[in-house]
């Protein structure tokens, strides 16, 4: 029986060039978090549901939920931040702050649309057990760092505090959060709806937009310059909102001059998140990049790397006569630390041509093939041919090895 | 509320240092994967309950499977090779032959027990569209080659192919399957269930076990040389079996020397799966290792590296006014590439002790601690703390940096 072979739609496959550059991406960030003394965690992809339940306020309904054969509620990570939470109260000895990056994919029963899927990776990392700004200045150096790392040259962390909205009620900071979509008439409108007067509303929010910054986010940027972060990196924003429950004090976005879609990243402190599985009060905060907009922004800059083949020389084997010497310099080549491929249809008389071998190097974007006739084994050389250039040369074996390596640094 | 912090059973967290060995170990095998062209992809965690049943013959009853809120019937990946071969089926137009590897949990709904999870890695790589036995002798190459690279000194691979058992029917496999953990009288007794009476069942075992490698073993042993492989670590047995139904040609088990739990890995031949997808006939082969028994032995050989902290330097905090010169020398630290922590709670005059910061060190295995006191200051110098030695020495930024990447090397 032929099976229809899709995905369900929001699922994907990353095939090799995707992934590599994907790899790329997460290669940079986690070399980042480590630089700053953050340690990899891991946790399951399934939870029990309860305990995910009760913490991402409406969105709760797009938990993915299922019964296991004993009768078990079970569910699938939402987020990283709430197995978080749930690890510091399992292994109450881990020493505090307890520093972790967690890239991990999550699921959400979400409309699949443009750039919105059913299962993404998220890129994670937070201090937990600590309440000094201290803590804060560093996840900001780190996530701006990143980003350096990456190579982006314009970006920018919009900062505000939850303390801006004080005495308000919550859906006023909701309303506030669709500030980047909505005209400000439209979320004046939304204010309204906690109770104001539409005149009232419109005063609330002119009063946010001329918020001076808070004492606290000006002693948070007092420790901006001695952990290296760049000032003008940093922009006091008092309509930044964002609309997770659980911040309780420093909230950050991060964006790329010139990417539309929206940021890349944000975060901030949670400081009661954590109690209500630890049953004590945890300080906690922490930065969630969006892996696939920041994929996305890297890609729309040219940050990544161009289809970049995993194996740098494909050796080509032209009949059985001089098959084992093409098999024993891919041996030599893999030795010395160069990714190699076989072509490898061609045993037992069924010739495969030339320049199918090369056709095969060309779609896959190897950047080299090595060739060996009979001229060449006799000789004890090989051709090089670069398949970009087109150029080919005949010389020995250790000359090759140079010539490869050298063009990959 | 509180919530009981817990995973459902047979669902692990793995916590900075568990997570920091399971890293070491899979950067050895992709490096390993690279060297031979095996390039990497990724399939998501969610298929179509269709894709996946009717591949796993009897252990199908594992598959954790549910509907989503439309009522598709959906389950959580199995394997990785059914979905490579959907993949093949998905995307026609991918160059073959197709090498990749994919390093991504599979769930199954098993009794957990010891060493048994549901959640667990699996380690693959395939070469998908060559029939030749070079592709055969390169996955055995590359498989014996990530051992070495782990650092395995006594390893070897059995190897067979289902040749052997032409004529016999399938529950003849099954019990020779069964070699391992049954003694030959239970084995006969097995066998005898296939139809034959014990007499005959004993005559089954004593030729199979007497059989002589049939030629298509032999010409694969041809090519071990020029391709790399040492003869010593590959063993024709004629009695390894391999459970799996969709087995067609070579099979294969890695075992490590003094390692009893089991074989590290396997894999062989499979020319018809893939064909249930694409419709057409699509030869392969592919090796699995089974990462937590390969940690596992790794570990039990002493090949991983002692609870290595990713973080190298904990820079400490002894007052207010020594707290800029700390953040900048840790700021210097991280800029030469050195991981660094800042000792996070002391600001605003609560003073933690430099001994409780030095015990924070000690427990996360830090290997350096700086200090700034007040003298360091004046003098511009820091002091190193060596943490296993307990020495320390005053020197210069400069000598600072030098000394810890002498270190590190």
């Amino acid at each position: 029986m032929k099976i229809k072979p899709q995905t369900p739609k929001g699922f994907r496959d990353f095939l090799p060039s995707a992934a590599t550059r994907r790899a790329f991406l997460l290669d940079k960030l986690t070399l980042t978090f480590k630089k700053y003394g953050f340690e990899p965690l891991e946790t399951p992809a399934v939870e029990f549901a309860q305990t995910l339940k009760g913490k991402y306020g409406e969105e709760e309904k797009l938990i993915y939920e299922f019964s296991d054969r004993g009768g078990r509620e079970l569910a699938l990570r939402y987020d990283q931040t709430v197995p978080l939470s749930r690890v510091i109260a399992t292994y109450p000895t881990l020493p505090k702050p307890f520093k972790r990056y967690q890239t991990q994919v999550v699921w959400r029963a979400d409309n699949p649309q443009a750039g919105r899927f059913r299962e993404f990776l998220q890129v994670d990392f937070d201090t937990v057990g600590s309440s000094s700004f201290l803590s804060d200045a560093e996840i900001i150096a780190c996530a701006l760092e990143a980003m350096n790392k990456i190579g982006f040259k314009e970006y920018y962390l919009r900062i505000n505090t939850r303390d801006t909205f004080k005495g308000l009620p919550k859906k006023v900071i909701s309303a506030l959060d669709k500030l980047k979509k909505l005209s400000e008439q439209e979320v004046v409108r939304e204010i309204s709806k906690s109770g104001f007067n539409l005149e009232k509303a419109k005063e609330v929010l002119v009063k946010i937009k001329e918020s001076k910054p808070p004492r606290q986010i000006e002693e948070l940027f007092n420790l901006f310059s001695p952990i290296g972060i760049d000032k003008n990196r940093v922009i006091f924003d008092p309509t930044l909102a964002r609309g997770l429950d659980y911040y309780t004090g420093v909230i950050f976005e991060m964006e790329v001059e010139g990417y539309q879609t929206g940021s890349v990243g944000g975060g901030g402190r949670y400081d009661n998140l954590i109690g209500s599985f630890t049953g004590k009060e945890t300080p906690a905060v922490g930065f969630s990049f969006g892996f696939d907009r920041l994929l996305d922004a890297a890609n729309s800059q040219g940050l990544l790397p161009e289809d970049k083949a995993t194996t740098t020389v494909l050796v080509t084997i032209l009949g059985d006569k001089s098959l084992e010497s093409s098999l024993k310099i891919a041996s030599k080549l893999r030795n010395a630390g160069i990714n190699t491929e076989v072509y490898l249809e061609q045993l037992g008389g069924k010739k495969i041509s030339l320049e199918k071998q090369l056709k095969y190097a060309d779609k896959k974007n190897i950047p080299f093939a090595i060739i060996i006739g009979e001229k060449e084994q006799q000789e004890k050389t090989v051709t090089l041919k670069n398949l970009s250039t087109k150029k080919q040369e005949t010389i020995d074996v250790i000359s090759v090895i140079d010539k490869i390596r050298l063009s990959q640094t």
